[in-house]
């Protein structure tokens, strides 16, 4: 699969795309991820890619040419699947989302920065909008890289131990059991007995047990959602 | 405020940390921002900080020793209000966390890694495990830049235009209006009307309309949840 991310800001994401999930599923030829920086699309001589919003409120606004002339470009490349935009009031990303968006073949994710975007983009151009939750931040970069990262992760031969993703909280909607490594002793903080038993039925029990605990105590949303 | 990240993949932050609203709050004085090599505070020789999990479960955990070390040396230099962990158990993440959290003065975020970390960490060293969606990263350091970023953009001072960060979404349970810049008409789509007439009080009255709206129809459990 392929991701290209817009940003006015890729050196914000050059660090983690060449030092992530994702820089090795791009060694082994699992997907590829492209930075795009929205100002090479702009035809502003001053670079520009925002201005003031009509009706005289705050902040500043992203312009719908420099982003329609990149998703154009683009779009001139390949097909794509889905134009992401990333919003607070997108829907609300999960692992469901992130299983079925590494299914897809090629993805963009707009990074929104300053105030916003034109809405006139959302309207248009953009195909799902995504939220990571009920916060602003100074950018989407971030959530366009969580998302890359959540979904190229669960692409088949991206993690080594393919069990170990499997294994994770939310894959059966339940949190998963706490963990232990050594020492069984550390200042005398105590690893619990029935993991240094050796009996591998009783402890798989043990971990349900602990993990549906859990789930019930701090996630009870989570068994009512069948 | 500062905020100390401990991280096994400074790298993948030092963009962020660099090019971002923290950089720009390091330099007016209004925030400190540090990334901590996990691995710089193993006693291995091999600076390993993981370890397989006790009771043969799949995946990498990491050790109590070097996170306590960590901590330990970090407590040593100051006081620290919070110590957070990024787990998909926490309490979830919002805007009221954010501006509560911006009111601290210092803060440690574990940034997790491999497996997850070992739970004796979570029982005797964290103070507060905040999750950011019911999704699964490769890392916590993404979670860890977030945070980050939503806290450090409401510390007063930090965003030239106070009133933007008024008026974002969230800050009165609300979604916000939609935005739009020059051109009023590109390409055939257009800017409302309204938002042209320069009648100031019809406007802010549209944009309150639109904004109740939006919610209502997106997101209307943020209207119930008084």
């Amino acid at each position: 699969m392929r991701i290209d991310i817009i940003t006015v800001l890729p050196e914000m994401l050059e660090g983690f795309v060449h030092e992530s999930i994702l820089a090795r599923a791009e060694k082994k030829g699992l997907a590829e991820i492209r930075l795009h920086n929205l100002r090479d699309y702009t035809l502003d001589k001053w670079r520009r890619v925002d201005d003031y919003p009509y009706g005289g409120s705050a902040g500043m606004v992203m312009q719908c040419e420099p982003i329609d002339r990149c998703i154009t470009a683009l779009k001139a490349e390949r097909d794509y699947d889905e134009v992401i935009f990333t919003s607070p009031d997108g829907e609300r990303f999960d692992q469901h989302m992130a299983n079925d968006l590494s299914m897809k073949g090629n993805l963009i994710i707009l990074a929104g920065h300053y105030k916003g975007i034109d809405q006139r983009i959302r309207e248009h151009l953009i195909t799902k909008e995504i939220s990571i939750g009920d916060f602003v931040l100074t950018g989407g970069e971030l959530v366009a890289a969580m998302i890359a990262d959540a979904i190229v992760r669960v692409v088949p031969g991206v993690i080594g131990d393919e069990q170990s993703a499997l294994s994770d909280c939310f894959q059966d909607d339940i949190l998963a059991a706490p963990i232990y490594t050594r020492p069984a002793d550390y200042k005398g903080w105590k690893v619990p007995e029935i993991l240094l038993s050796g009996n591998e039925a009783k402890i798989r029990e043990w971990e349900f047990e602990q993990a549906m605990e859990r789930t019930r105590r701090l996630r009870p949303d989570l068994l009512d959602s069948d």
